[in-house]
């Protein structure tokens, strides 16, 4: 099937799902106390070059929401984009996390936050007056929902403001690795360095099963996430798994070949849609491609079977017309070039078609 | 090793991780939209001979705490064993995701909820006082955490005065297996025959990786499931690895066989330690097997480098000596008799050697 | 002192005063079962010319989120002008009550919620989809915050969108009494009539001490707020005192007497202003005004001791330039002519200023 | 009426009635920045003898909720005695306030807690394990809900435990000054010098209308406090009358003498149920009466109108016989002698009747 619905479409890469099973050998202490995750621990320090705390769970949303609880009180505001998973998709899992903070939305073109929009939310948040909910962290997305990347220079840009104002800073990296491997540059250079004091670093998007990292590069602000874990039911208590999935996941770069391997299929998607002449409103900067799609070409493409999401109720593609689609392809790991060709042979017989046939 | 600390500390059993292979094929829709998740919920509607509504989650923490936040306001109460897990050992989860109610201990020998303490429980927390938090719920343990079981007319009695006092029933089922192999009764007879309105549904104990079902019997009560499941980040994308264990679990009556395997060794324990005069407070109706051991034989198994966990601080064996340990043993599905007897063997010796050698 | 700063920065009316005193003799119940509340209420029936439900609170703010708590769920959306009070001056209080739902900024000009936005917003909310905020509560506020208010056909417009929708229709309704004295219209056109569910009625900025009642016009939506009334702290013991308050505000019509007098002098100085030249951006309907003020203006007004507010750091007066203050005045049922017109006369002396002087 | 219902029943003290209009005058900045909340503060900094944050606020259960709010996280555990008012009486404001906090009961007799009763509940609740609720507050009720008082020494022995361990400590004085008058010590020997580090600083129940100060005696604990009051709807906006009660009530020791008062007309109440030989199970230290009275007693009393409360469904009275009704008096500032006169007659003239006639 022509399936670019999600990355989350996609199974588990094969050494992660060799890794379970190298993993369910006899007995190991329970709620991640185990050796796989303690390894695990060691290697993201190496990986990102420096201390840190991890807290594995299951699922992205609960890597977020544990991550801006731990940087925002109930009377907080957390800053993200407008159009962000936290903001959007996540049916108020910060808010629950939290006890009832705000999250505001923050403007800015392809999906990352304007840096003049930010100071303007800054400005308009100060920090003080008892009737306000109080500034306490900017949440970015890496890469984000629309498919591009934050080079470390914007991070620290936008981080700096956040710091100085006195906000934690979040990175929801959902999609770290395919943003780390277009942009070239090291995970530390793209987190801590930039600014970021918590990241939600992703795999399940990218080939595990079900395993997210919390990392928390600040010690004074982990202290609360054992006990957030627990009490939000996800310190899974046969942790081995967790750790396992993560082990293999970072073993010998699987992590950023998993990541190329998407980049480019969603490379050659955008080249051969842009080659069609559909309108590309974004530049691509990770796994995922967006167009404008003629109608005939949408229905072309469905009728075929094709699976991918039409944002069009979004907030996005201010310049579709009312007979287009604002179409969403998400590669993954395991996406193979055939399939990306045989979308775009589809969309291009479907634009061959003459207009309203 | 000899390793009795839990349950939890068993790996996935080969049927259950080789159902995550078979699963692992081309791609599926996500957040449990997929056929495997599906085929388990009919799995489940046969195995309990009615309709339900079923949500999977990857811990039993999220699942009692789900349950619960169905059934209980936030201003509301629900009643459970004084040593109740959810009470005692979920720090905090069914107050965050009921946002914020009482649970309320009622006490009762051998880990079971003793009627009359119920009435006077209920007698305590009428209806309608506004000073008071407002009875929502009961809350039963099956296996309890003294290893020991409800019969159905148990069952339905505590049900029956829960329901005449207008609360609903959830059942933390995270031993459901382990009960019932050993009262030799239906799925449906210990849970909505018998008066549960949601059941926790365990498998992660019982050789899953993690998997656990929320079991709504009557749907008016599932109606915010989906949203809480979600907000609370216990929604996992690539789902069908959920729905893949609980079919696999389920399949051919493997749960029953893993539970008939956990409950021998723990019956052979148990035989073998009342053989040697130990003090076994309770009966042993599923896998656990509790005793009080002499300080000499509890020396000898920590020498022995066997893992078990020490109760002692709990409210239990009020009878225990200060020279003595309250221990629990857990056995699971893969819990061998080889390793039983060798426990036993080095309870033996401990025991024959002089006090105070 | 020349105070226009808000209706909050006045005292108590006369009438409610000696109703306290009227109050305090011998015992009473607490916790609103007294004579007073019970009178109270049956007055708030016959001046809505229903059944209702009363709870009476001493601030606007718990009043408001009493209010959002009983229409919507925690995983719920509540949609409300973007500039309203619950969303921007009660630091998150209806977040915190409804244990952490949204607040969704809706536009429309002059404070009011422009038909089209709330269509969008719907289209942006339909119900079902898990990852999204649930639709479930709409928030008017009458007055708005910009002075200005909704006639019935404009409430029930925007009401019956919600309503097809499934949202349940709160109205803030702070300043209810000087909206509708305004308006000349019925208590009961303004809000059940025209579609409102729930109504915070306010009494405090209009003459009380500190009396605010939510009003609940079908009763199978106050089922939980004697819990969370008394849970979030807002049963006052000797509760007599705030029925007092109450049945001295709706007694003799004095609370329509405030509100005219407050309005009164809102258009006195609203006219006063507009013949000055000032640019006064929306229509006065009830006892605010907006005016963009010049600078040398509000130094000459801030230089004579008068108090108002500087509302030029919120999102309004778009067209303001550079050099003007946005200045809002309120008036309240103390305000005077005689203060009206020194106000006034403050505006001239410094508007005939030469500028830069 | 013979009112003995409740302290609450009483009305308003004359000075402070007398100060609500003296603080009616002219216009004050809103939300607690007025002259009398000023001059409230210091004259409650002078009273204490030490530098403290006030908060006003028109409740006691407000103020206990943002003072354990103020202590203890989510995921914490307060411990307080078995039948403390925030743990029986406040419909889980505690647990709204605190996000979700468990309340532990702590037994002790005649409404204490006992030492050794809450050294083994700290030994029970260490810090650290994850799956526990986390030791963070220590609640002391000063009076008890009993009618007893801890001396400044008793207050010591348990804060200094509580410290040991880590937690904070709270003291609810919804009847401080009854206590305080009762043991003939200062303000500050009675909480911050005995280890109280807030303190909620009751005059409701003493002869104000609706009026408590959360004090806060170690300022690092006061941070939150401003925005937990304002989102919780407890910032009055015309703070100015929260002000001008506490003013009145602190002037010229008038606390003192209400609360004189009103512990003379207890102690005249248990002095003459003694003499009746009615068995008064606990030391009267307060303004409360505690009697088993006899079925025919409590049929006189009730014949004759008086009002008391019943609390023999409580968990106290154990010697409670079948026939015996376990009565609460409760007396105010306002009770007169003549009303405990008339009570004592009605007692002794039932008492005197024959046995079931």
């Amino acid at each position: 099937m022509l399936d670019f619905a999600s990355d989350n479409a996609a199974g588990v890469s094969a050494p992660i799902l060799d890794a379970l099973r190298g993993a369910n050998l006899g007995t190991a202490p329970a709620y991640g106390e185990d050796a796989w995750t303690e390894r695990a621990h060691r290697r993201l320090e190496d990986v990102f070059e420096t201390r840190l705390s991890m807290f594995l769970v299951a699922t992205g949303t609960a890597a977020n929401a544990l991550a801006l609880g731990a940087l925002c009180p109930s009377f907080g505001a957390a800053f993200c984009h407008v159009n962000a998973h936290v903001a959007e998709d996540e049916c108020g899992a910060p808010e629950m996390f939290t006890a009832g903070a705000k999250l505001v939305g923050v403007a800015g073109g392809a999906g990352k936050i304007a840096p003049q929009a930010l100071a303007a939310t800054l400005k308009a948040f100060p920090r003080g007056p008892v009737k306000q909910a109080q500034p306490a962290a900017l949440s970015l997305s890496q890469a984000t929902e629309a498919g591009t990347a934050y080079d470390p220079d914007e991070i620290a840009r936008l981080a700096g403001m956040a710091h100085a104002a006195g906000l934690g800073v979040h990175m929801d990296g959902a999609r770290f690795a395919n943003a780390l491997v277009e942009l070239g540059v090291s995970p530390a250079d793209m987190s801590w360095r930039a600014g970021v004091d918590i990241l939600s670093f992703g795999a399940t998007k990218n080939g595990a099963l079900a395993c997210e990292a919390v990392l928390v590069f600040d010690p004074a602000r982990a202290t609360t996430l054992p006990f957030q874990r627990k009490r939000s039911g996800h310190t899974l208590s046969k942790g081995r798994f967790l750790g396992a999935q993560m082990l293999a996941y970072l073993e010998d770069g699987h992590w950023l070949d998993n990541a190329h391997a998407a980049n480019a299929r969603a490379a050659r998607l955008h080249d051969g849609l842009a080659a069609a002449r559909l309108n590309l409103p974004w530049p691509r900067q990770a796994n995922e491609v967006f167009a404008l799609l003629p109608a005939r070409v949408d229905a072309g493409l469905r009728a075929a079977g094709a699976r991918y999401y039409d944002w069009s109720d979004r907030d996005y593609g201010e310049g579709r017309r009312a007979d287009e689609v604002f179409a969403r392809f998400v590669t993954s790991f395991a996406t193979t070039e055939p399939e990306v060709d045989a979308l775009l042979s589809l969309v291009r017989d479907a634009a061959a078609q003459p207009e309203g046939s």
